[in-house]
């Protein structure tokens, strides 16, 4: 399904976005063909820069009638390959659908694609309000994108992921119609929940030019705090314990002791004093607007610690504290990534599985004979688990490696998790989702896919295993 | 489509369910062709009433292949009509489906549908557990049904509706294979999310044999508050602002003078002394677990108030009290439609346009010579509108409220609202769903419904217009 794209299809393209965003440079289509996974690059035959929704639903129309992949592209930041332009074709960038409006009336985010999650969250911000999702790239991930991976973060056990605080989508779908999928509300009953079907498709349903995010009143204080642990198991463990203790953190983030190392040596102005045998940490935070509420928590939560093997609690007391370990946790997954080729899984159980998954990550590593750095959502249940190339063979890496991410992934369907929590299936996952899906489920996503795009143009070859019939 | 079912398809079902779970005889039959959906009576074929998921999968795996409707049926409480058997065929209880797994190291509870969405509420109380959705008919309706229709309640401004907190769905499809649609976690990137897209499907997908909740730690306290408007408007202006003051509360409800007139003469042990020139109540609540911050926010919502004219606020002291006044609220129902023969909407709009939508129903009651009593869940901008015949001639009725209905859903819909926020559209609102959805929506609903359900047995006759072809 490899694309040619001929002058004739080039230029009845430019005439619809313009000569000056329409790009058939090498060094361009190579800058718009990789994604943050591993070091692939597919670059697309075509990059346009489309300004309007008529725009793309033209380009739409263009590419179904002629059987043109198109894969929309936000920020470039995904994990699964889920913007990677593997048969070429038009790479879509959304970079130019960057408006913000904040509907301060009714607690409501309108926004384009293209804005930056961070940015729509300090627009919120600005008027007193909170947009909770906040991926570790929020400075530089898309909403679009956080939309197509239905992306989590580090505040998703207690305020959810983005599927949930997204109200209602404008789509144009693969034949160049505009629809929206729902309503402006807090709450539908009305039809088919299109809007969900939407978040979470990988652009393989339709493209998002517009966005209705619900908001919610912002929250004045936190208490964070940095917990040592001298077994890592136990570090999980905790995890679900607090919980039990009637406690809802606001974060509760896991590391391991690699991890945190790694990170240490990559960012600057972060220093910790962290004893030899501590082997993971977890960060914890507990938000509200009451001061003496948020100390009473942190006691309760303390309270649940003195039954682990713990050091001593770090409480981050300035702002500036706050945010040089925030700077930490978000820069795991590059620290960790700047060291070796690696492969990042996004594995997901219930939380109180979080202990097994850890041992039975460790024990596919021995077996198969990979190191794994792992970290990541634990107050989700959602262990980011990267493996390291370091010095192994390229035969090995190859054949051992792809056996021993299948039975951590077996191991987390058979605790009732599944292969992605975040992250997204796109390219990398696709050959594993037999795992988490008979053949009964892979044909009704299928048939869903052939009802929204039945020329297979929307991110071909993605999320749906390449044997599938 | 009227279905005739011979005494050898008889024969194959009770072969199936065996002869104790087979009805066909008219007054059980006539026990459940209905659903609270204003007087109508649809009676099934036959009442099936089986025990186990492998039972329903035979069922629908002959109903498919001799094309027979099937209706799952829940608690009977539906608005909406969506388990009214419309053109006969099967009428699936899933009274037998009734256990209940709370798993308290995961809070989550696995919960089978007939289960009564109060009795899951008290089991998962008694493990220190909270499930939100509180439907006013929580006292009778199911979890299966509160799924099937995404119903929400009072709390869901503060925690959300049903969707919120299903993770996952043991779902028989309607070729009889029984799949499961997501995973036990927290957070799911793993392919299209089959589960969000069978929540609110009204039957008309597959039917739902068991659902993997969400639980949350129970909050011990709350202040519950019943505050009187002299002017039905500012009760409604009242609601947005209490969001921007920085409040989420847990309930914020709105009763016009008739809902609560007319439920004080119909439930037993309410009394309330109110002012003849009051128009209009707001019953607010906030919860938590620490009483000072509660009474900090109950005092921030009070310096809200301030600005409109109101009359003395009722603070509930006692727990009788306060169960008190939510029997009150929840009967208005009940109490409304004990008075006259009724139409109920169940109307949905940005929170702030409340009082927009409030002045359009009474508008469009003056042009079409109706009364109307509304009522509900102002903090998610949902209004119920019960219309009530009174003395109004037949003709009157039957011609010129549907044209006032459709007027207020023109509204609704041009305020970025919808049809339905928590009772679905089932047979009583389908042939509206035009003026929330062009032919583009209804065909991707329509397509939907056709690779689930080729042949039409699941539910027929619900969610789309009769006219969509």
């Amino acid at each position: 399904m490899e694309t040619t794209l001929t002058p004739h299809l080039l230029n009845e393209l430019a005439a619809i976005v313009g000569l000056n965003y329409i790009f058939t440079d090498e060094p361009t289509r190579k800058d718009y063909g990789h994604d943050e996974t591993e070091d692939y690059n597919f670059p697309p035959s075509v990059v346009l820069k489309p300004g309007t929704t008529q725009e793309v639903s033209d380009i739409l129309k263009f590419a179904n009638a002629n059987k043109i992949p198109v894969v929309a592209i936000g920020g470039q930041t995904g994990l699964s390959g889920g913007a990677l332009s593997i048969y070429g074709g038009i790479g879509l960038s959304m970079e130019r659908f960057n408006k913000i409006e904040i509907d301060e009336k009714n607690l409501q985010g309108i926004v384009e694609p293209a804005v930056i999650t961070q940015i729509f969250r300090e627009a919120a911000a600005a008027k007193g309000l909170f947009y909770p999702p906040d991926p570790s790239s929020q400075g530089s991930c898309t909403i679009g994108g956080n939309v197509a991976e239905n992306a989590g973060g580090a505040r998703a056990l207690k305020y959810g992921v983005t599927k949930d605080y997204v109200l209602n989508l404008e789509v144009v779908l693969a034949n160049g119609e505009i629809i929206w999928t729902g309503a402006n509300t807090l709450k539908n009953s009305t039809g088919y929940n299109l809007t969900q079907l939407m978040v979470g498709s990988e652009g393989t349903l339709g493209v998002i030019t517009k966005i209705v995010m619900k908001l919610l009143p912002a929250n004045s204080h936190n208490i964070l705090m940095l917990v040592p642990f001298f077994k890592a198991g136990e570090a999980c463990e905790a995890v679900a314990q607090i919980f039990r203790a009637g406690i809802v953190p606001s974060a509760l983030e896991f590391m391991e002791r690699d991890a945190i190392d790694w990170t240490l040596r990559f960012v600057d102005g972060v220093s910790l004093d962290i004893k030899e045998a501590v082997e993971a940490h977890l960060l914890i935070e507990v938000d509200g607007n009451y001061p003496d509420m948020l100390f009473a928590e942190a006691e309760k939560i303390m309270g649940v610690l003195e039954q682990f093997e713990i050091d001593e609690i770090l409480f981050a007391d300035t702002e500036d504290q706050k945010n040089a370990l925030w700077k930490m946790r978000r820069a795991v997954g590059e620290a960790v990534k700047s060291n070796s080729v690696y492969k990042e899984e996004d594995t997901v159980v219930p939380r109180y599985e979080l202990p097994v998954l850890l041992a039975g990550i460790k024990a596919a590593g021995k077996k198969y004979g990979f190191h794994s750095v792992c970290y990541g959502h634990a107050g989700d249940g959602n262990l980011h688990v990267n493996i390291i190339k370091g010095d192994m063979t390229d035969e090995n890496w190859n054949t051992e490696v792809p056996k021993g991410i299948r039975e951590i992934f077996e191991l987390t369907v058979s605790l009732k998790g599944t292969l992605s929590g975040e992250h997204g299936i796109g390219y990398v996952q696709k050959n594993y989702m037999d795992i988490a899906f008979n053949e009964t489920q892979l044909q009704l996503m299928k048939s869903i896919k052939n009802v929204f795009d039945p020329n297979n143009i929307l991110n071909p070859g993605k999320i749906l295993p390449d044997n599938l019939v």
